[in-house]
């Protein structure tokens, strides 16, 4: 396991490495968050696509190098597609990343949810009143070790600080700024960053870890001259696509 | 009813109730506007969600404290959603706004949102065109007064000034910026911003004029240094999440 | 045919016109690129709309004056209202505009692209794999060539070069800013501007040429001061809602 002060130089390295790359994520997300995934994912360096329907979804998993599964909006069509895409995903042997949106919103949503566990997502990336629903108890507690342990994945709890773990390993990542949260998709951008993080970087506690690091030093660049979440949302954009490995050292507060 | 001088103060009032009670707006909102919608309603501290799925909506709305009913986008799905979110909020007794998109572009839409009516929206926000397709005249005329007494509603009729009655009360906002009309989902997103101040405010009259009076201010304030719309639409969250009490009283044109 | 010289001139008259008669422009898009696509739109003078459903879409097409058909999200919904919306075009002989995104990554979309050029677009806007994959062969080649005689149509092929050609005259334009690239939905909004352009030119080959200069033009003067993808998105709306002839003049760089 990386030692914390490494984590700022595999940051960088892997978003060098994404920029040579320019890997393809495919992303079904919801509607709200459509455009910013695909701005912060270009950003980066990777291209991203969004398509649902489940006629083409299979060809699109199949032509791209990662997949994101984001339930914020829950339609018919996403549904559908969401189970034609990560069956494509598995058998190309591609990874790909659950953001299971407000699952503590609706019952039905959490247990789909729960349901697509079992079907190996890499990293799951949730806040902690989806971790809770998602896992059934009333406190968040040991359940990011648990959920990781049981369904074999890394489980990115995202909040003031984000802890990622791979039920063995933890990275607590005291990255980031406020207005993030003051920000629609924020969330689901994150996501999709660690689905293209983990296209480049083979193990994904480490590719989630330098994914959150670098958007959460993004943040704090950001913050610096933004009047508010307008200015910010552009300003992160920008920050990301700068971001080099003497800011990543200089910022990243891992533990 | 409020002298004029009072509204600003009103606004001010509700602005620091919205942050310090974070309400939930659920929006059944058009794909163009989900995003920018969104972010004015964190901007001003309330908690967006939006989505649109039948199966869900029911829960979504009973965990929200209002609703938002945007027409904009006109799909089989948002159709079946829109009825049971409307039941729902009737039914948790919580405050939804009619913003009723381009009536006047489509008879079927209009049809669909005079049936509407009847439900007993606590708000109807809309533009001159929209309100004369609504109310089957050739011009605006007394229409908002009797829209209003008609439906038991406040009508919101904005443009150059934005017009806010019950049927008794009337209040004239010249506030806001020409380029307000040079960005997307500006309509839409102020319509979100008096679902928010529903939830704070128990005068849907004062409710919607103090929402429609913060947010052309901030559009005032954001035109200041904007280069034009595209600098603008970011500026103008900026300016909302900023607004105080001074400026609000510096800026209100209410009469 | 215009000599290169006269062209930045077309495109500020152009331009000029554009913001005189307002034309709208009712656009079939995917959802990623609504906003932004309306933004410009409402950027350069025009009104967009966006609605996709089949039962008002015909209604729709009727009450504007140009129709974009971007295949970007492919739902069921969206094929079945680009048929109705492409015949309510053609009988109100307006002009409409196809843009193919990613026919390169899924063989249906490539297939039912094909049915719509022979329901005669004004214009087609694509890129180069797009191409490619339209025509069927290995190589662009003189496929935009062959594309516009075969479907007596306007190919506008984009790139780090644009390329236009009605199958006898071609432009290359070599305007626009590599961060173009890095925006989402820069492309289909290109494409949304070829539309409106339609509607005030009635030569189609100098409609698409004049809004790539314009457009390319603006994200010119939008990396002057732009401090990455994030800013420059909202930089190249505010250059476009400000482009007038002497800019055009100064940067077009045609041949």
């Amino acid at each position: 396991m990386p030692i914390p002060a490494d984590f700022a130089d595999l940051a960088a390295d892997i978003l060098v490495r994404m920029r040579t790359r320019a890997p393809r994520v495919h992303c079904i997300t919801n509607s709200v968050a459509q455009q910013y995934t695909a701005n912060v994912l270009l950003a980066a360096g990777a291209v991203p696509s969004m398509t649902i329907s489940p006629d083409e979804i299979a060809a699109f998993v199949a032509g791209a190098d990662a997949l994101l599964v984001n339930l914020g909006t829950f339609d018919a069509e996403r549904r559908a597609a969401i189970d034609v895409a990560i069956s494509a995903a598995n058998a190309g042997r591609k990874p790909w990343v659950l953001d299971p949106v407000f699952v503590d919103r609706a019952p039905q949503r959490a247990e789909f949810a729960r349901n697509l566990l079992a079907h190996r997502p890499a990293v799951v990336r949730l806040n902690t009143a989806e971790l809770v629903a998602l896992s059934g108890r009333d406190s968040p507690g040991d359940a990011p070790v648990r959920l990781a342990k049981t369904y074999a994945t890394i489980v990115a709890l995202t909040g003031t600080a984000d802890h990622v773990t791979d039920g063995a390993r933890r990275a607590t990542i005291a990255n980031g700024d406020q207005l993030m949260a003051r920000v629609t998709a924020m969330g689901c951008a994150g996501s999709a960053l660690i689905a293209a993080a983990l296209v480049v970087e083979p193990d994904p506690f480490v590719a989630a870890s330098a994914a959150l690091i670098a958007f959460g030093v993004a943040g704090e660049v950001a913050a610096v001259d933004a009047s508010g979440p307008g200015s910010f949302a552009a300003a992160i954009i920008d920050a990301l696509y700068g971001l080099d490995g003497a800011t990543l050292r200089r910022h990243a507060k891992v533990s």
